[in-house]
């Protein structure tokens, strides 16, 4: 599916589901990153949590983006990656994202986003300089991708919240795994 | 304003707003409910503590629903529980509640909502039955309240997660604060 047929794709899927205000999401998730760094107190550490959180609700994610979509195949890692840019980041964020700066093996690229709901609101303190505000996002982008069988590693790499000019996370595919079976039986 | 009013004022201000997936926001909120009982255990001490992250949101949302509403003046306490149920439900959750079980003053009222979006994809696990899942709305409420003057308790009565055929907060008006200034000077 061509770049303008998938975000024509996110945008129905988006505008057919369940959706609530993107503040009360951004105030939510604000009150769990302060909890973590009660909890954990040191930055790289609450990072290494909200990646884990994002795991968990990604490998949730990805049937409702496979089951609304109709997407049954990503056959392909370039696919999959217009796939989380353009219907994924729509269908849970209300924004697109834009795919920049593959390698020349195309098994690595970067998400980049000016938007991002997760982070309106906040301002981090320069005590907190080294956390990375949204990474449950990686969590929830490795998750996802797990569970079509493909093993990555997604790292923010900027982030508006430190001073940056837009948000990325570099996503590498390290591994294949198994032959995958179709997304859905049906 | 009467109550059709106030519905359509809450739907024009919804459909106006940035939203997101209520999908990301009942599992973001899991998350936090998940860390919460990490920390602390006792179901009693993490509803203190959901209601505590609310009131912190509920203290900051208040603003936007008065400026996105354009509701300057919330003259009595009842017209503040249609305004709660028809128009801050509706911007913040997507759905509206009604309220019902007036008592004779005037002075306290319970909310009613069938659907809850932060409780979707969730059951509760026998062990946490005196968990109020969803008590960050409580919170929200009374930190709302206590920015238009009125000091309220909110306090949960039924919730469909543990088996009752709807969702319900009570909320009960313990004081009228000082005098009220004018929620917006413009």
């Amino acid at each position: 599916m061509s770049k303008v047929n998938l975000q024509r794709l996110g945008e129905t899927v988006f505008q057919s589901s369940d959706r609530v205000s993107a503040e009360l999401l951004a105030l939510t998730y604000g009150s769990t990153v302060k909890q973590l760094l009660v909890d954990y107190e040191e930055p790289d550490e609450v990072n290494k949590q909200l990646d884990q959180m994002g795991y968990n609700i990604g490998i949730r994610l990805i049937e409702d983006v496979i089951a609304n979509s109709k997407i049954y195949t990503i056959s392909s890692f370039v696919d999959s990656a217009e796939i989380v840019a353009k219907v994924a980041f729509k269908m849970y964020l209300g924004v697109v994202a834009n795919t920049v700066d593959w390698n020349s093996d195309k098994t690595e690229f970067s998400l980049q986003f000016d938007d991002n709901p997760l982070t309106e609101f906040t301002e981090l303190p320069d005590r907190y300089s080294d956390l990375w505000y949204a990474n449950i996002l990686c969590g929830i982008i490795r998750g996802a991708y797990e569970m079509v069988q493909m093993k990555v590693e997604c790292k923010y790499t900027k982030c508006v919240l430190r001073g940056d000019d837009t948000n990325e996370i570099r996503i590498v595919l390290r591994e294949m795994l198994l032959e995958r079976p179709p997304l859905d039986d049906e």
